[in-house]
């Protein structure tokens, strides 16, 4: 036992947010690609994007109707209106051939360039075309039977986007609206970081592979699979390694020749105190350096993270609980700060507790829990049962609770602080 | 201008709820289809997944320890431990040779299966091993410190999920959680629904190809991406076609072609009641059945719909906001329900007005959004200006506000209700 006990003092104990800014020094973000727009959705921008023109860049119509001279239709009324003659017809898309004078109108569709001369369009509703023949589809003249006043429905140019605005920030996340953006400005192909690797290993030699029958005392590796999902959703890309036997050695070679080809390595289990606990084997021999063994959280306590050839290595506790908590405190921000994102960091907000919790603990705990709003205010239970070793319940999380750490537990309608998932 | 007329006398507003209960009635979902479980995030189950044995399937110990008769040590403390003599070790993933009587001990790991006989596990940090050797490293005997009892630390058979309980219902969508799951049951490969097609269309001869220099009177087309962006999100593959040009022949024929293809049409543009509005022309002409081409909301009054050779089509006004806020109601319900969702409409949630909206509206507005939490209450504020045809603000959406119809605005702090987006 005497390996495990020297182990066990060797650790010292830092807090979730020590933890956090000693894997932050040494985050880089991946290389920068250029991807086609429509394969960019999801992906974080590697520049910031600027306005090379103003939006509109002319001066645009907002309504189907027609381009006059304010002044010209001071007095309309639907009884008196006033009569115009049209001088052409502007469809979006075209530009005007004429100017607009006084005693003039053009007809003018939404979207399309409103012509110089004309400063307001009356909407097609406040007209009446007057008919040039039996057809009653042609029309010289038209009755104006509003006033409009001097501006109106006109989108002046710029009056969107100026010319060289900041539109987007390098790191943002391309969603509807940037992908939006980044059409109307040209950009058929845009400079992304590349979606961050990242090995997944399971250790531990009761685990049989997914397509394996059961067999007495072994279960399925179930760690990977989550791990792989929440991976993606970070927006990296999931590898899914053989999980690792008990030999340090061969330990110690399968990773090193993994970290050559990822991003960031991830482990499952292996970091307890127990004797068969291959990550804290490796720690042991290994060349790298070990950045922490031991976080002041439950679960989790024994999340591990090392410097290792210029890689990172982020060894999570096996209980499917504390792998999936442990991922989502440390390696979410790893990924999506790897992949650009110039705020990893989820800020937490504040939520009532829908039930009471009466567990102390000596350490921070993070709870995972669902939320709901009722009447205007964020509510929050433990999503079932909340035991790291529990993983059915893990579907039903869609935040952590962070408790602080102390003796008594925490009373419903108390206010905690949580941290949403996605 | 007669046409136009007509096809305006021609439109029957219809409720959002009706108009969506309407498109509902058409949607049936894709077939099914099988995909390694690793290829299977975000999509939707089309079974439902039901356990095929308890978990755990054994005794599985909780800590590393010795498991032990609890009768043994009900005496037990740091100052007069009871020695008790270790029978074997256990590694997580192997089985016990031996059962466990009183006066003896099985030396233990987390997640290994407790052998017959012993009735709890006593943590690691609770005993000490007696050497056995100079070397410290092998012992027979353990000394136990502190009383445990009975049961502690083992998780009974079938303590976590029951034999033939029901574990994910049809069509959730696959997480990390969900994942977990199916891995646990060896679900290698998981039977999901096929991804739905949706073709979207943008209509208006003012736009140029993304990769087309800038013209006077010219815009690019954005709408396009953004709701390719938005297709995605809600679980779909968007396929991005060319702009549909002015000729109701032509578009006729494309639309028709490409309906044989897809699940879903999408356009945007072409459905109010202007001159060269191609969707209403087509509505005009083609064989198949109007929905309908009027919803009491803003933006997107002219939202339209239809069904053409069993495919829905969907009509979006082509004003950037209201095509957004047109795809969040109408096209993202739809494309859930094709995917499997069982429950593709969104509930609203109530939140707190950080600021008045002084607009009122004859029909009711759903704005675009932003959300915060505030000491546990969410409030609400319109995403950047709220008009319609300003796009650069939609990217700060993360909701709609849903504003009923009525002429006085809403005052600051008065609660509304939202749709969060995602």
């Amino acid at each position: 036992m005497n390996s495990d006990t020297n182990l066990k003092f060797g650790r010292k104990v830092i807090s979730v947010e020590e933890a956090r800014s000693l894997l932050s020094e040494y985050v880089k973000h991946t290389e920068i690609e250029s991807v086609p727009l429509s394969a960019a959705f999801g992906r974080r921008l590697a520049e910031d994007i600027y306005a090379d023109h103003p939006v509109p860049h002319f001066r645009r119509s907002g309504v189907d109707g027609y381009a006059v001279c304010a002044a010209d239709i001071e007095q309309a009324t639907p009884e008196n209106p006033v009569e115009l003659r049209i001088i052409e017809q502007i469809p979006s898309g075209t530009v005007p051939k004429f100017k607009v004078y006084s005693g003039l109108a053009a007809r003018i569709m939404t979207g399309a360039p409103v012509p110089d001369g004309a400063d307001c369009v009356v909407m097609l509703e406040m007209t009446d075309a007057l008919p040039l023949d039996d057809t009653g589809l042609n029309s010289s003249h038209v009755n104006i039977k509003k006033h409009v006043s001097f501006g109106s429905n006109i989108t002046p140019i710029a009056g969107e986007i100026r010319m060289k605005e900041l539109l987007l920030e390098q790191g943002s996340q391309i969603g509807p609206g940037e992908a939006a953006i980044l059409a109307t400005f040209g950009y058929s192909f845009v400079s992304v970081y590349r979606k961050p690797k990242v090995a997944i290993f399971s250790t531990g030699s009761e685990l049989l592979n997914v397509e394996d029958a059961l067999q007495p005392g072994r279960i399925r590796n179930s760690n990977s699979y989550m791990l792989a999902a929440q991976v993606e959703a970070a927006g990296g890309e999931a590898i899914i390694m053989q999980a690792l036997s008990d030999d340090a050695e061969e330990v110690e070679s399968a990773l090193l020749e993994t970290l050559a080809k990822v991003d960031l390595i991830l482990t499952s289990g292996g970091v307890s105190v127990g004797d068969h606990d291959v990550l804290v084997d490796l720690f042991g021999r290994f060349t790298g350096k070990l950045l922490f063994n031991k976080v002041a959280m439950r679960p989790g306590t024994p999340t591990s993270a090392a410097l290792w050839e210029n890689r990172l290595l982020l060894a999570l506790s096996g209980n499917p609980g504390a792998s999936f908590v442990g991922f989502e405190l440390f390696a979410k921000p790893l990924i999506k700060a790897m992949a650009g994102c110039q705020t990893p960091f989820q800020e937490a907000i504040t939520a009532f507790l829908d039930v009471s919790y009466d567990k102390g603990s000596a350490y921070p705990r993070y709870v995972r829990g669902t939320t709901h709003a009722e009447t205007g205010c964020l509510r929050v239970r433990p999503a079932g049962i909340d035991k790291s070793s529990i993983m059915v319940s893990i579907k039903d999380a869609d935040c952590l609770i962070q408790l602080p750490a102390g003796g008594k537990g925490f009373a419903k309608d108390e206010r905690v602080l949580i941290y949403p998932i996605q």
